[in-house]
């Protein structure tokens, strides 16, 4: 069978029936389609968030899922549609960055202009991409139709990064770039980024309050205490045991977060 | 393979595992269904948004789907349970009108009473139909089992009617319906209702304000900027241009909007 | 064809991405898995009103359907990860007490602790079991894999309760678990605690106020009057016909419920 199962990431809310008629338009054209629902609480228009979900999640779906992300504040204008193919994935959605966190340039196999008019419910509204173009588009993709139909190759798109923490000397400057429902604190620390200090050493500056060590589990901590650890964002998370630590610390996104070691002597760098 | 997608629309909204109940009826009837949500966050009772959100929804579904929709104040009360088949499509919910703009008169090949209780689950509740009536006679139909079982013919349902704008010589007199996550204010205003008026010589006026002209795409708009254009329910919407034009208006469901036609002169009729 | 359908029930919310991961996890081990969300809006790490809508909402389903619950506090601490099977079912989650109510010792086969670490999501977060143990081992069993391969058995789980009515001669005090969307009041009144209480002389007295008898629907109120029913949660509701008994009331989840017999004479025992 081929591809058959498809992702669907948007900032329309589960009140308006928007997302329930994408899901029937790809039905139309793939009816064995399995569709799954990353997230439709993308607050609205807010292409960052969007893209940090999507590329939070797109790694535990199969290879051959197609993956559409529509948060679309130029919908309409002449922003372009793409398609971008990675190894195992089909990335649908608007040019705005919104794909690029998922789908990042050393993975790209192919990026697509979506011009193939014939593929998309007409007429096109101007306020409705998700419906009349990407959605019947995954129908295709997913009904066995070849990425080539969708257009032309466009392999400059506009790319959205992480900002990254700024690194001064041992220490880095960093911000809360996600708040989760349970009020873990995700940061823009990548494992990467703080490879350089000792893991048992580095230190965590939030809203005023230090935060020693970087745990492996919210077991390590008693409860109620703050840490630091790895989460389920691949990012740094400053959490709170059996609490809330964005309301602990009455933090919230964009706010900085320092890495740093402490010194020998006790001191931090 | 017969008929196997459904969607469901309720107000039952997902913190409550109704919904999910409603869905385990119909798998254990029909196994390989595949259910789609259109919305269950219709507000509490109000059949008219219901039945107005399964209008705009339903045509965007392949022939065959059935349609199930639980907006339900009457339950348990001697209201009918109905099924109306068009040519395309099945719906499923109470008599009270729910069904009627999705399905209306001049499309209708079949209407029923649901009335045959060995297809319903029981004991049959009087607070929950949408489990004990509605999912597994849309089981029923989506395992193959003819409608003609449900029960028998019916035809005189419970109308509503979209409250068409009033006109008064060229001008029109409508009001907001609907306000959408972006918020988008969606008015009675059918594109057919607005025929008599040249579409860049028409002006809409709300909480105030005058609108100019009938835009085909947002990005005709400077950002910012009001327009009025035929959006995602094929009503004519008041947009605000990457804004939120209830906001803006500090308008909501029931306020009045105009349409006239801006004379030679200037002055407006 | 093996087992395919699984529910998930989680405190996770829909904003962010969690469910739709667990979802990906699933399709990867299990493709043609059909994949039914109960509800994830539990209040975060109430595991009580987790076990309370799992067990309302689990014998809807068809037999072999697997149900995935994650309400977990407890998540990298040293709680077990637990399988339950029944007659009909295969429940996953955490051993604090969450499946207990849906199935209860009484329908129990096997019980298991989940320790086939070949089984999991590597590298196994601390944070994410619901992503990293139990979607997998869910794709697992649901592509045909035994379960006799999740880990040992492991009969002595935490057990959770529903706090019965105290009786005190023919008066039953018991209390609201739940507030449904509707403003539904659900007890912990079981049709069988009441058995001993004629239907039609029974009052309920809630918030100072006293509630007549037992009512097979709401459609045997009046507009509305407040009422008690056996509701959806095969439990005594207090319900308000066409309107809202918790905002009537003032109720909330705790409030304490009396039961009782009204006295031939008229007095209340």
């Amino acid at each position: 069978m081929a591809q058959r199962i498809v992702t669907l990431l948007t900032d329309f809310g589960l009140a308006d029936p928007y997302v329930g008629v994408m899901k029937g338009v790809i039905l139309t054209r793939a009816p064995h389609a399995t569709i799954v629902d990353l997230t439709h609480e993308i607050p609205p228009q807010q292409v960052f968030l969007g893209a940090l979900a999507l590329r939070s999640a797109v790694r535990f779906f199969p290879a051959g899922t197609v993956h559409v992300a529509v948060v679309d504040p130029g919908v309409g204008s002449d922003r372009k549609a793409i398609a971008i193919a990675t190894k195992e994935y089909v990335f649908l959605g608007p040019d705005n960055g919104l794909l690029t966190l998922a789908a990042p340039r050393e993975q790209r196999q192919q990026v697509r202009q979506i011009t193939n008019e014939a593929l998309f419910c007409h007429p096109v509204s101007s306020t409705f991409h998700g419906r009349d173009i990407f959605a019947p588009v995954a129908g295709h993709l997913l009904a066995g139709g070849a990425l080539a139909d969708v257009g032309p190759e466009a392999p400059d798109v506009v790319e959205l990064e992480l900002p990254w923490p700024i690194r001064s000397g041992a220490t880095l400057v960093g911000q809360v770039l996600y708040v989760d429902r349970f009020g873990n604190l995700v940061t823009n620390f990548t494992p990467a980024s703080l490879a350089h200090l000792a893991r048992d050493r580095v230190w965590f500056r939030i809203r005023g309050t230090w935060i020693q060590g970087l745990v492996s589990t919210y077991a390590q901590l008693p409860r109620g205490a703050l840490g630091a650890l790895v989460g389920s964002w691949d990012l740094v998370e400053i959490a709170q045991r059996d609490g809330n630590a964005a309301q602990c610390l009455q933090a919230s996104v964009g706010d900085e977060v320092v890495a740093t070691e402490q010194a020998a002597d006790g001191s931090r760098s």
